[in-house]
């Protein structure tokens, strides 16, 4: 039997706005340690990883691991349903072929449930190994999902330059060039407000845009984001999810054919 | 001769959103009591009937009892080139076929008036006898809407249930099945807030939730709306206009024919 | 070499959304006195024209008169992507087929440069003289929006008519009629909501409303718009630019062949 309690309910609808662009169908699986998720996107480009880990749940019981397929749209429908303050519950008996979304409203005069078919989908887990990156870019999460978006008005992929001076976003398109750029800061009134760039060695790598901008859905979950660099692993676009866990994305970097043509100067 | 002066002119721009998805074409009937209107919607499943009385106006003045064929949408149109604060008199002669809407600013600087041509609308009034209903719900307008709208995102069709404990509202779709269930509650510190169920008789009705969600578009009329349900008769909604009157829509159930298969358990 | 740095910057996107619903592409012409722009829609009908004077701007460098063709809908591409509080400086060189817009954020963090491909462009400069108008109506811009949006939802062109006791404006379509009256109103708290009229002599003249909506684009320029009327002459509706200049509209009078029929009593 599985049985989730989640206080802060408005945070799953958060964590389905987040991934439901990405990702049609997905397992989620419960284990005695969390609730998580690992997933491709449908062109098997991007790679999407969850947690929730269960120490954050008000209250958790998983009796075994249980794999939960579903598809996401429908589930997202499901938690619009619940209102912005409501708790909610994940319940599931074991064996069952459906789960149910329990909402229930602050002053408990209101409680829906809302049962959802579950899915057999083939999945295979990735085992990611923890990595060294050239550089690591800490910055406000509303900034960069500023940057993705104005970006892509003018071109389709993103290069990401990493230097000691700071890090700098650029794209190519019809209509002309774009380059922002942005300082390391460090000395601001909030510390989500700051940038810090740790880098090893510089880095410079070109991704398509508009896997950035499906990532950046998911900066409601945190004001700040972590872009991990290197040369020779995919990129990792991290957002916390606070005394949870998280939600990370990861796209491979695009091999430009003719650098002189495609890729402004860094 | 006719003239009524409505100081807060934007109820009447409220009347026509809320009847106007409804109804396209209708009968105002003017008399010495009241501004009223009784019509079917285009489908003929469910009925509106509107009543503003004579006293809610500031002027009222209705020579001869006037049946004047407007076409909603050109009605609402026209209204919602008044000002929010503005006062609205409707004006028509004896024998005209057209209606004036006159709009005057709080300031008496900007004085706006709109001719409407009139139609000839075929209509029976239909008598509307009152009635004992098996209970009678009385909640926030908001939460119903809500309830009708989240309903709405999984299935077709709305049971409400109503017992000693609460009403509850159910549909089924093809990604599942949902039942909110709202508990009486009377300790709230605002009145309208509130929700009371006067119950003579259990009663658990279908109704279309095409038509509620319709019905909910008077939602900005009231913050209370009153579900009179009986199992022989239509539901009655309906949503008070301060000091005024009333909008009430009239839904009849759907008998449902496979019960076990489309009806969730009450 | 051009390089002119307006701290304002957010002012140069109001510009962009006052004009490119009325011209795609356009020679921005650039000297001593300031940066410039006449255009005609692309129907020919309707005149604009800018003035950004070189005092208004913090840094104003032009070494020599540069006219630089700019596709409008591109450059208010670039321009979304600067902040709000950024200031904004255009740089070109001599000689250059090209144009950069170079964003700063106020804490100069983020430095962001788009640069733009530019076109040729064939214009003639039309010589606008000096005219004594019949009569000019100063009034709070946002109503002037609104009275021609509203009238738009009625009919397709709108009638001014001045007298001494104010400013009307009318239209008439299928649905009906309508009406605006303003009376000249000097005795209000805000300057800014003052309705003014000066009249030499009665004036009523006809023009399309799609014009006149397009023009009210430049609304968020300024709280006030002026109206100069002249039977002989197109109208010109003025949106002041606060310490740096103008926009203007210009658009001929719609003769009517039947009066009767399609034109309001004044």
């Amino acid at each position: 039997m599985l049985e989730l309690r989640l206080v802060q309910g408005s945070l799953l609808k958060k964590v389905l706005d987040a991934i439901k662009e990405l990702v049609k169908d997905a397992n989620f699986d419960c284990s005695t340690t969390g609730f998580s998720l690992q997933a491709m996107d449908s062109s098997h480009v991007a790679l999407v990883s969850l947690l929730l880990r269960a120490e954050g749940f008000e209250h958790y019981r998983c009796d075994r691991n249980l794999s939960m397929g579903m598809n996401l749209d429908n589930m997202a429908k499901m938690l619009k349903c619940s209102g912005n303050d409501d708790i909610i519950t994940i319940k599931a008996d074991d064996g069952s072929d459906s789960v149910t979304f329990m909402f229930e409203s602050p002053t408990q005069d209101k409680i829906s449930d809302f049962e959802m078919k579950l899915m057999d989908i083939d999945s295979e887990h990735l085992g990611i190994p923890e990595a060294e990156y050239h550089a690591i870019i800490r910055m406000p999460s509303a900034e960069f999902a500023k940057i993705c978006r104005d970006l892509a008005s003018i071109g389709d992929t993103v290069v990401i330059s990493v230097s000691k001076e700071g890090v700098k976003f650029s794209t190519r398109g019809d209509i002309g060039a774009a380059n922002v750029v942005l300082r390391q800061n460090t000395t601001v009134d909030k510390p989500e407000e700051a940038t810090i760039i740790e880098m090893n060695e510089p880095v410079s790598l070109t991704f398509a845009l508009r896997y950035m901008n499906s990532f950046t859905k998911a900066t409601p979950l945190s004001n700040i984001v972590t872009i991990s660099l290197s040369s020779e692993l995919p990129v990792v676009v991290e957002y916390k999810i606070a005394e949870m866990g998280y939600i990370r994305f990861y796209l491979a970097p695009k091999i430009e054919e003719d650098e002189d043509e495609t890729k402004p100067e860094v």
